[in-house]
């Protein structure tokens, strides 16, 4: 499990090298106005292995609004506080629909699909509030980020979350709508507060890759030993991001790349190999299911020279 | 990779004697009259290792219906006929509905979602069934069941394809849609009949366990070396396994069970760890997705005793 | 109720002269390769009133496809022999969708949503056809067109009905579907045969406006005082007419010309004047709602210039 | 136009008198707590014919919330304003759907199907609002209904409104919903609450009756000679009525009662036969539609009795 991956930053660097200078980058996200103002050409690039090798190239410095991969920790988090009452609250089925479809929660009495797409994470996030100030549940959020990247430095951009307040009404109506049907428990705006400004949070490919080492290693930061999860729970968030963890491109994204892997808009992408590595790939363009477009082919390129695919070694 | 599995016949054992007397079965299906008839206390399960060793419990000798689990070898007979030129008349998508909805096929102009719910399967058989006719297409699908297998004796349950074709309207009614849009090139007849008899081919877990070595070993069978597949094609066939074998209950066979699956309404499931061992469990009572319910239980022990999961090791 | 329309065959000249010479006709139907053949430029229009006056302008005694308008016939026959118990198998509300969805079938148990579109049509057909012989239910449908109209010559275009036979694959697929729930108790060839046919009857705008009366004036053929069926039956049909004769364009032609109305792939529609008038009109071409464009022009003018509309006079 | 209608009174108190002791009254609506607190047992009825004849049976001077009875006078009031151009923000076709469904909103575009389900009245209510306090849009809609009733003591219920606030997360939902697709021009908060305010004005029957003669008389007030709107518009807002103003139970009202109307869940029921009358009816238990069960009943009866549908005479 602690055994180090050969040839990693000779492979980061070389895809690196490849990708950079491509131009077919798809179109950077600009519905959030503030997120349409990132330099559609940066590229960074971060692996970091069981045995605590850490290879980066291109800006894997550089913070980005992470934007939906901060579902993957709000579900982690939630998972803690609720355990297994939450799926009551949200499915763990692939949609087949957009991130921000409506009609599945028509015909499903305002229950989520799944926790990654919009609907399911501001129901997560409802979750993480109950009882508390939005204010003290985002301090929660955020102070758990930091302690699993070991970065006490990571913050929310707050102009990002206040483009998203001001311009996040199809978001509104999910929350609200799922409010209609006794889903969410806390008032609406609160609840939709705190998830606007989680998704705001602002990380570097390498502090996303240092943050979800637990997901690469049954659940246990490998530099500390420290349990953050379970190894069962561990393995069922990787389950719920192979299957949901690209709206409706999920199942292109495990034929392509073969891994568990949580994109957002940012142009970020998250993806775990189990028991070798965690991965972050940043490239702002998105493809049409709105995942980044150049981040899925680094994954599909890693994924081969490194022979990390689950499905089949 | 060659490397047997520790304690598989003993944990094999285990599993079948905890499960055989289990009532809690779920229902045997009914919409095919003839498959109403089998033995709801039916209990089978087999395993084959990359060793060549074989652990079996219960029934596993005893053929049943593969129905559903056919989809996975016409899909690989097709993608050696196509190649990818196949994913033009059929997406790789989770669909999010059960196994014969319709309404996905309207919203995407006759291109079904992936190649596992029934339009998808229908459109694949269409593929193979080009230019030939119906008996030399499905001569050569079962043909290549007996090689898999390497067992001449595997046969179609012809009782049960007439069974079929007398009560199939709803497949009928997807063929004729997918007709009306272009995406049949034969006759619906044709591609029925094909469809059909493949759907009542008769194996039992050992042989279904045999015939999917290749899916477990990088497309190779184990025992000979033969290559079936390319490596890439076999990891490929396993994610859409992963992603969409179990029609809307995709997402928690995958939470549960952790494994590429397929399960068919005879009440089979074929499983692959991949690289470890290939797997086959039978119970003809159904969940309310139609999945075979003590199957997925059955399997949700083994991949845990037996540490299989691909979402953490 | 015998009082005859003032200044109807002026009327009815000059908006054949109006619409006679219009260019912006849409487009004849294509998806039957017999109707693709039909002269665009044909335009007819025949207005019977209820002292048995009848005016027609240009192309008004040319046969033409009545398709869809079939419907209105058979629904009135197979009220007559099944009675209220006819509701139990095909709802009464407007779709809300295209002609050919089948969407609403698998959200609704295979119960079509009204009689007019496609799958209630069939539904209609199969019961009319019940206990008898395609052929033996097809005379009885040619037969009473024939006595409604007072015309034995009208018949059955054979060379339509052999091209929808082959290319209907939708209406295959919606016949399939519902007898996949039970809701057709024929065999669906048979259904689909005696439906094929009956859409295929020519009939010219005159034959058409004269087999219609009864559906002016309360059940009863103004001419001879036969009552084809009792007063209450013919206000509902007009009432179904009225909310769901154009498909997804049903609201708009209330809106825009007030009256119950039924319309045809074949470029016909016929509208019911209650009190007053039965009207068709015929010209090829169709809107993107498939109905006639021409048609529906004419019918505004007609019901402006005489009155005509049932929402206000 | 002007002729009264004989008997009128009479068949008014024989059908109050037949329907006040019935018990099968459906359940009156919950989802609003301050409608749940209306007498089950009220039943209220009102007729207003051209002659300026009022008959008047039960509880046809309480007044009740009138709920989306009011979507008929914002669309009058929204049409004077806007004109045709009201049309590129909603359509006027059935929707097939629940007053409340947002599926079809996400389909179309963010364009309600008509403005008598709640979007589309949402979406009416933005275009009066344009450019407007809310209390002066307000302060408009109910001098209009002030001024159609000739009595300046109609009022807003100002606790059914502060409930409907509290409580109406699915109209929150659908109108977020427009605004994300930049349906609507003003803020979500004020269009809401304009909206929820004209939910919420008290009438009664007779009021309600004396309000709506214009839409019985070309859209004149008969006893004045006052035009309100042009005879073409009030045809047109008939038609809608009449297609669309039962939300999935309008082809049902049209079949049984044969005249243009616009239901409320606080149990009224406007309806409108042109050329004779108008009139208001009210029981506070619905349907399974939403629509007030003993209403349609008494309206099915009172057509019937003074031979006043639209598709017959």
């Amino acid at each position: 499990m602690s055994i180090a991956l050969p040839c990693l930053q000779e492979t980061v660097s070389e895809i690196t090298e490849e990708l950079r200078g491509r131009t077919d980058r798809g179109e950077v996200a600009t519905y959030i106005p503030e997120l349409a103002r990132v330099d559609s050409a940066s590229f960074g690039i971060a692996v970091v292995d069981g045995s605590g090798q850490v290879a980066v190239g291109g800006d894997a410095d550089v913070p980005f609004s992470i934007q939906s991969i901060s579902k993957v920790f709000t579900l982690t988090l939630a998972l803690g506080m609720a355990g297994d009452r939450l799926w009551q609250r949200v499915g763990r089925e692939p949609s087949g629909s957009r991130f921000n479809s409506i009609i599945q929660l028509e015909n499903e009495r305002g229950i989520p699909r799944n926790p990654f797409i919009n609907a399911g994470a501001i129901a997560v996030t409802d979750l993480i509030l109950s009882g508390h100030q939005p204010r003290e549940a985002l301090g929660e959020i955020l102070r758990f980020m930091q302690f699993l990247a070991d970065d006490p430095t990571i913050k929310i951009d707050a102009a990002v979350a206040a483009s998203e307040l001001r311009t996040g009404h199809r978001n509104s109506a999910l929350a609200h709508y799922m409010k209609s049907f006794g889903v969410l428990d806390n008032p609406v705006d609160h609840t939709l507060g705190v998830y606007f400004h989680h998704c705001a949070i602002a990380m570097s490919c390498r502090q996303l890759a240092m943050a979800s080492r637990f997901l690469a290693h049954l659940g246990r930061n490998p530099a500390t030993g420290f349990s953050v999860v379970q190894p069962e729970r561990a393995r069922r968030i990787n389950a719920v991001m192979l299957t949901c963890g690209h709206y409706d491109g999920s199942g292109d994204f495990a034929y392509r790349v073969g891994l568990p892997g949580k994109s957002g808009v940012g142009g970020g992408i998250l993806a775990i190999a189990p028991g070798k590595a965690s991965i972050t790939v940043w490239s702002p363009g998105l493809d049409e299911s709105g995942n980044s477009r150049l981040g899925r082919i680094a994954l599909e390129m890693l994924a081969k020279r490194l022979d990390l695919s689950i499905f089949g070694v």
